[in-house]
């Protein structure tokens, strides 16, 4: 039905910005040819410095074989941007009648076998689809700034879109060298943002309060959780901290404490259902594994974390 | 009126699970002589086991000149523990009344010019000292698990702590090898555990709602925000992301989203006052440094944590 996301060779980015511009980066550094398309050629030069500073890392993560920009095409007319294309990485400004006016134009002029994915990170597929005649290959495919360096991609259609555009995109952004999560309900912020806007909420709380500066913040974030974080998420980090017992342990012993004022944000209600979900997703991601060894590894990799922060200190 | 110290040579650690085992050794790491008190001898392999386990990370890190496990002393009674001792770590379990009565032997037995730091997460100090005859030297100094490899320690004192007290703590812990963050105010989390608590809040209304399994959360973290955050703090990404403009320009473009329900905890009113707080904390951080220097800086450190990740997975 779709275009085979193994046989993707083409591919197209919207936008002249840091995540268009980082899309494009990434593409090229995976060994596609990328047409990217800017509204107007006087954005050219941001274009070419965006990609050209986002080379300089994806080198030293390591190119595809093949890669390079030469194959860069850019292109003001968005006839040109589609013609030929295998995907759409659409990265307009985060302004919904502009991007439903986009929507309304892609749908006309791409060919239906061709996914459209959505680097949006504050707008639901839903508003954007709304007026495209094709809306049922519409996705959003959210990534992290900056995207050339960070593998995460959201994933989530709206309620037109086909379920089968959504495994798609899942398909092809790990072939495309990214850490696909394909989400389960549409909800505003997707996962990562809303975990880091809750996060810094928080953040802004305390330093309205006058419980601690912007320097503070980021000495806590980096001296403290972020290391571990970076190689456990926070599920397997208490996961692993509570020994032989586990998320259960977790649970079962501080559950109590969701309800102190650690936060200005209130928790849920511990109940059964929950802490079951806890427990078994984390021992799904063990897979067998021993608290032991994960423990030990944990270690190796923040030592490893560690190393690196300091030596490009 | 305390201890110099520069000069302290001994440090008592209190209790022999993972945070009193861990601070032991990470003081023997750091070439001090440690005097490790535990409840009951039969705790001693538990405890050499977490030394034994931190160690191989220590030493990876790298040791301090004549750092030696070999100058570990264990011992079951906890006037021995106190005995010529320069500071001490208290991590018994977190039990208010349990805290209470140790403080209150503490503070008759430890000679007046020792601090006292307690690495408890979830109580106050104004609590822990009620019943302790010389509460001015006590303080929090709260580590971060594995807290032999994160560097964050977060000091407050209590309100019969004297502010020497606090800022004796910074001192030492900042010569002992950690990162001090002395805070503004007495509260309940302290620093960093409220924005991880934040996040970890949000994290459980989505596995409650079917909105995120674990394993997608973990994977959002890893995946995305946290190896940014391990190098470059939440307002540092923010201000950095938004180029020549700023922290001023995230909060002037995108306030207006603190109103938006991206996650469930409601954010401050965006006040001038805090608006100006973030900008100028921003600021002071970046000393001069312009953004594309900070933001090249950046991808380089997130490369090499990539590497890192990548290199021990």
């Amino acid at each position: 039905m779709y275009f085979d996301p193994k046989r993707v060779t083409r591919v197209t980015t919207i936008g002249g910005g840091p995540i268009g511009g980082g899309w494009a980066a990434h593409f090229l550094a995976r060994g596609y040819d990328v047409t990217a398309y800017i509204h107007d050629a006087a954005e050219r030069p941001i274009l070419d410095a965006i990609i050209d500073t986002a080379w300089k890392s994806l080198m030293a993560l390591g190119l595809a074989p093949g890669a390079s920009l030469d194959r860069l095409t850019v292109v003001t007319d968005i006839s040109d941007a589609v013609k030929d294309t295998h995907f759409i990485q659409e990265s307009a400004p985060e302004n919904l009648p502009m991007k439903q006016a986009l929507y309304a134009q892609l749908g006309q002029i791409v060919p239906p076998d061709v996914v459209i994915g959505s680097s949006t990170s504050g707008l639901m597929m839903t508003d954007i689809q709304q007026d495209c005649p094709t809306p049922e290959r519409c996705v959003i495919g959210h990534p992290f700034n900056p995207p050339y360096l960070l593998p995460l991609v959201e994933i989530v259609g709206g309620k037109a879109t086909a379920p089968a555009a959504v495994e798609w995109a899942g398909e092809f952004y790990e072939i495309a060298g990214k850490a696909p999560l394909i989400m389960k309900k549409e909800i505003p912020g997707f996962v990562a943002t809303r975990l880091q806007e809750a996060l810094w909420r928080e953040a802004l709380h305390m330093v309205a309060n006058g419980e601690a500066t912007p320097e503070d913040i980021d000495n806590a974030l980096i001296n403290g959780p972020a290391p571990r974080m970076a190689i456990q998420g926070q599920c397997m980090a208490f996961h692993v901290a509570c020994g032989a017992g586990g998320m259960a342990t977790n649970l079962d012993q501080f559950g109590p404490a969701l309800k102190l004022p650690w936060t200005r944000l209130e928790a849920p209600e511990l109940t059964k259902e929950l802490r079951d979900r806890m427990v078994d997703g984390c021992n799904e991601i063990a897979d067998g594994r021993d608290f032991e060894e994960m423990a030990a590894k944990r270690d190796e990799q923040i030592v490893a974390v560690l190393r690196a922060i300091r030596d490009t200190s």
